[in-house]
């Protein structure tokens, strides 16, 4: 488990989960993966990472999850939960006193109601960059882009918190960060020029200890999101 | 409260929700709704029903809801809470002992795992009707939900039980349900014909006194589906 390298087709399965641990199917690059990186180390959940070669999946794990996505968790016992958010909440249930999604049934259920608009904002942070490419006017889509993110702006606004949910950081800052931490990737940065209170969120949100150690310098970012939109993603990348 | 009628652009709101009750805005035919309407049933809530004109919807419900969808809950408070799923989790941490979701982390990551799949089934009960009244050939659509429908029968031979988290009705039996009830209004109930289990879950979920409470002959489904598919939905149908 040293290697951070991708397994691959061919690639033998990784050794058995000791007992107790969990393990983490990612890929080193992958917003969605980042969420539940995220949360194991908000938490302090002692875990091991297996990375995957999206492109060239290996049977093996194929087997396990045969949509072939990450993040996946798997336990020592052998049982598999997928989806980003599914992984988030099942490790939030399970471990640690500190919770990040809020006990009230209805903050619980608002955090999910954010989730559920901002997962219409997320394709957009590809939609730009793909059009951009194939020199297609992006200006519509970053309107679309910069309105969606007013509305963020201005629950911070009504709030007057640091942060989504009140002054302390929660599940939904979590879930949303990933892609916050690539804007200039995908070359929208400057869609965050008339969201002040969302910019500042950002500046929050780059102090915090599970941000720090999940994160990319943008220059990964950029590097490996150049071989991603070629079609060609570098998973290794600087391994 | 007494009409079952829709409320549409230019109706007058409805009265304030007394203290302690819960209401639900709806659409009578709406399988999504009908997910709350279970949960609602099933846990015995005492709670009120507005029905929503959802081609010509009124302002003060877009002002609550501004997508103006249904299911929403509203309580007594003011708080609003929308999409289905939503609404069903919220509902069975607050309302009663009996809990429609398993207490256990996995077996909860378990059913929206499972919930997840099947959102990616339900897309089909309405492409077929929608290409088979344009003349197109829908035999590859029918195939493609045969064998997710073939899914879901294995699921219930894997575990021999007599619903999919046991031999209890539980949440994901009821989320499913709906689309369930209107097979023949989609025209696809010779489906079932390759899953004897599946069709069994059928039979066993038309004896449950939820399901009673909120189902509605398929010959309405039927007259309501061509209103529906016509483009002219005809909300208050049979009233």
């Amino acid at each position: 488990m040293a290697s951070e390298k991708c397994f691959d087709n061919g690639s033998c399965a990784p050794s058995p989960i000791p007992n107790g641990l969990i393990r983490i199917y990612s890929m080193r690059f992958c917003p969605f993966a980042q969420r539940t990186r995220l949360v194991l180390h908000a938490k302090g959940i002692k875990h091991e990472t297996v990375n995957i070669n999206l492109k060239d999946k290996p049977d093996w794990y194929l087997q396990k999850n045969p949509m072939g996505l990450v993040p996946t968790l798997e336990t020592s016992s052998g049982q598999l939960i997928c989806e980003s958010l599914i992984t988030c909440e099942y490790l939030d249930e399970v471990y640690g006193d500190k919770k990040l999604l809020p006990a009230d049934p209805f903050e619980k259920a608002q955090q999910k109601m954010w989730l559920e608009d901002y997962s219409k904002i997320i394709p957009l942070f590809y939609k730009i960059p793909t059009a951009g490419k194939n020199g297609e006017d992006v200006s519509a889509l970053k309107e679309e882009l910069k309105n969606k993110l007013a509305k963020l702006n201005k629950v911070l606004v009504n709030k007057s918190t640091k942060f989504f949910a009140g002054d302390d950081i929660t599940m939904i800052d979590y879930m949303m960060w990933p892609w916050f931490e690539r804007l200039e990737m995908y070359g929208v940065k400057n869609c965050l020029d008339g969201t002040p209170e969302l910019k500042k969120w950002t500046g929050r949100m780059l102090e915090d200890k599970a941000v720090k150690a999940t994160m990319h310098p943008i220059e990964t970012h950029k590097a490996f999101g150049k071989s991603f939109f070629e079609g060609k993603p570098d998973y290794d990348y600087g391994l």
